[in-house]
């Protein structure tokens, strides 16, 4: 038997056949499991589960629908499939594992972790909605929650309950006729939920003072947590994903970690429209954490997902005591890195300021003495370097450094930015169309909030259309930079380098800057076509189109 | 070197020192540690971490301070120091681990899980209360949240926040004069948390339209999580727990589980009244799940905790599929019974009708096949037993019924009951004094809600005192059986079985009974002296002393 074929049976779980599918493929070495065309459903109740620790997700005990660890050469074809899933389940899962291909599915849940309402009105008090059947919610001693639709009828205890509910922490307004962030709009948040009253109409009146927005529009509450991403890809190699329509998961869409070649081909992360969403995924599309090799984006789609496109960096940790002449402790500094056990003895570290991100050092780690998720003790083959101070960061020389190649992907719709940026690797950004509400191409960096390593050293960016992006708050300049590096040290670090931004197509309703760029040197900018639209009203005050400071060796040649 | 001794370092974190401590004793075979007198301070930040399931609490990844794992023969002899807690840490866990003695120290937290407030004033959109600086609070976009104390001064983003925060889910009223649950005051619910409004003059208004309250009072915000107990003892036997005072932890004090001889002297879970609290810890005070061998509590005091004060339990897993002939799927009922896989091959489980509690069968384990935390697949020795039908539930017959000696312990002001009592072991409840809000002592056991196992077979309850109980809604009957059998069943099982109540003084504030039992055979009450008192107002109807029900042998001789 070459292959495994699974077929739909109706509206039962198939959690437990795919379950079975992927033993059977360990114990015979078989190298493929393809399904017939149909709907399957996964629910948590039989999937299996473990402690998993996902970069810019919430860790978590995960139940996993497709599960693979310590997997090689293994090809899922779903040949069309739809696969559902139900409630708090992680869809995929390829960790330590080698050549594995997965292709032609979509991905969808049932109830989405994020909620919609319509905006009816708003006034002094607060905003006035009305929810469809698709986000089931339930007022709960004056509080807006959200539900899975069942009453829950389960008697009140001093104990947890175990239902299934949709916490939200920030509400965000969507334009219903562009289908995107509503122009200019900002997040509003709720960290603790929101109180609200139920109305005899059917709405529901929530109550937020100084809360904006527009009848008509989608008012969307974020999910308060990102605890089931699509597709996780963690210290594996040769990881090909094709064909994949992902219209729905509860946090990121792909989120790759400590993983060598990734190729995502025909992505498509879009919303449901049909099914009366506005908002695809919860999160960041894609998302590469500490990769290496090369990564692949191609004829990518990235709509309506509530926050960036594409983020590759690496990750700096945060110098918190020196214990000896060759012994510091570590800290994990942002909760969505902890658990990220990159610094094995013979890794190579580079020390660098916080708030400069000036590299002064590199040692080789001996050993490594976990005291948490959060904190390692750390000793180096060599005595630490002199002028230490704790509050520096650490970050990876090898294998944090990919190549990277996005061409003819669309980036619309969504909150936030396009591409974000970090990798030493050879980076082409070419052939994409970029309707991005903030900027398209976001060279980052920083050791004090994010704590995600960047800096470029080759990059171009070619080709592309740059298609009235930064109709929204999230950032100045198509091409940018925000690296974290204080104002007064800008002038003595060249962060990114080697960038060439040629034969692209700027259009710009407003005169907002095209590039807007510090501690940058040899940055070549030719043969770009620039045009003026009228796509949305110009708000923004008159100003250049290219700033740029602490920087050598620019080109600007228009 | 035959101990370890440990100084008190000032406000400096001691946790690395207690964890080398540990691991110089696993080194070395020394065989104790001590500590010189003083206060302790214990921070999450060093602490080691590990995922437990922990029963009647909540599972997860926690933070340990005194981490005693596959430890023998140790005493810890705290020699009256003060250890101090912060955040969510758990101080002690004790797991496979055999002949370990804790005695002579404190356990408190830097603030408390729950919160307490001052009730100034009560109308129909709800209360207004004052908080001391104990209980630092924030409202957030109109929902009241309680914090660390220190502002939040983290940019508010997409992702969660890592903020140390103390969720509650309900509300229950002290009284401050006799610093004890207000007399007949019931729970009030708030799953989602609730909306507030600060007033100028420092108080807040809550909103909770149709919340009752005395001003004066203590409004009591109970944690929503179980997530930090003051003691667990996990797959382990021989513990002594000597000298211990209990002011304060994020769950039950002492939770014992799958383990074999647990001594308790001396115990006292007891609020730090002079720190401005009226609530010692936040659930039960004592907890044994599938314990087994011998369980003493000698010379305790439990008083003002938000739970039962001692609860001794088998659980029942439910059959939630029939797979073969031999093979169940398995399901644990309750999600803070999840994880606890005392279903081992060897192991004999009888079967058991969940509406009657009879039971019908009993097979040996073969083999197990976990799905997750919540499911198995057992297969058994011999074909499944006839009738067997999807719903009935299966407890271990080995190993889960423990000889219970209670004596000299003191029960007082805490949320609901004294003694929930299910071992078939000889139990013997002595010299103690009960003054309990509900039912002093309740006979249990249920397969459709709480999942505990009970059914007594040896009960002697002698020489106690019963001073005025049943003050509060948490029960009929000083000495009751509340088990979860269907009316209509009561009569075809004799679930708790030779009970002998001789010697005790009930003395009562009204009429209510001091005997409810149903499904019980061989009951005699002798020698007991019944007072009456005016310790309370006799709201309840009058009624007889004595309600009995389905069942037989019962000897009243009064």
């Amino acid at each position: 038997m070459d292959s495994i074929n699974l077929e739909a049976q109706g509206a039962s779980d198939a959690t437990r056949a795919v379950a079975e599918a992927l033993k059977e493929c360990r114990k015979t070495g078989i190298r493929k499991i393809t399904f017939s065309p149909g709907r399957y459903d996964f629910h948590p109740a039989q999937a299996g589960e473990r402690y998993l620790y996902v970069s810019n997700n919430d860790e978590g005990l995960k139940r996993i629908a497709f599960d693979l660890r310590e997997v090689n050469d293994l090809e899922i074809d779903g040949g069309g499939a739809e696969f559902v899933f139900h409630g708090y389940l992680c869809p995929f899962v390829v960790e330590k594992s080698s050549r594995i291909t997965l292709r032609n599915f979509s991905i969808d849940f049932a109830r989405t972790f994020h909620s919609e309402g319509r905006i009816v009105s708003v006034d002094a008090e607060g905003m006035e909605l009305s929810f469809s059947e698709n986000f089931p919610y339930e007022i709960r001693q004056g509080i807006l929650v959200f539900t899975e639709g069942s009453k829950n009828l389960k008697e009140q205890t001093t104990v947890s309950s175990g239902e299934v509910l949709f916490p939200y922490s920030s509400l965000l307004e969507f334009d219903v006729k562009k289908r995107e962030t509503a122009f200019m709009v900002k997040d509003f948040w709720a960290p603790a939920g929101l109180p609200a009253r139920q109305l005899a109409s059917g709405h529901i009146k929530l109550v937020y003072p100084g809360i904006e927005g527009t009848p008509g529009n989608i008012l969307v509450f974020g999910a308060a947590r990102r605890d089931c991403p699509g597709l996780v890809i963690s210290d594996s190699k040769d990881v090909v994903l094709e064909g994949i329509q992902l219209l729905h998961c509860g946090g990121m869409g792909v989120i790759a970690q400590c993983s060598r070649n990734i190729y995502l081909n025909q992505l498509k992360v879009v919303p449901a429209f049909k099914r009366g969403r506005m908002v695809s995924i919860t999160a960041d599309a894609t998302h590469f954490t500490n990769c290496s090799g090369k990564i692949t984006l191609q004829d990518c789609r990235f709509e309506n997902q509530k926050d960036d496109a594409v983020n590759i960096h690496g990750i700096y940790t945060g110098i918190s005591r020196k214990l000896s002449e060759e012994c510091l402790e570590v800290r994990w500094m942002h909760p969505q890195q902890f658990g990220l056990d990159f610094i094995v003895p013979g890794v190579e570290l580079e020390f660098v300021r916080a708030h400069s991100l000036i590299t002064y050092a590199a040692l080789e780690v001996k050993s490594v003495l976990p005291i948490n998720k959060e904190f390692v003790q750390v000793t180096f083959t060599q005595p630490l370097p002199m002028g230490l101070v704790e509050g520096d960061v650490l970050a990876c020389i090898q294998d944090n450094h990919p190549e990277v190649l996005i061409s003819g992907c669309r980036f619309r719709g969504n909150r936030a930015r396009g591409i974000l940026l970090g990798s030493r690797g050879k980076i082409l950004i070419e052939n994409n169309v970029f309707q991005t509400a903030g900027t398209a191409i976001l060279l980052e960096g920083d050791g004090r909030f994010w704590f995600e390593q960047g800096g470029v050293r080759d990059l171009t960016i070619r080709g592309n259309t740059f298609d009235n992006c930064n109709y929204g708050i999230w950032g100045e300049g198509v091409i940018a930079v925000s690296s974290g590096i204080e104002e007064k040290e800008r002038m003595k670090i060249r962060y990114h380098q080697n960038i060439l931004i040629e034969k692209n197509i700027f259009r710009q309703f407003d005169s907002s800057p095209i590039l807007s760029v510090y501690s940058v040197s040899h940055l070549i900018y030719r043969d770009n076509q620039e045009e003026q639209s009228t796509a949305y009203p110009a708000m923004r005050a008159p100003g250049p189109r290219f700033k740029m400071s602490d920087s050598d060796d620019i080109q600007i040649m228009r």
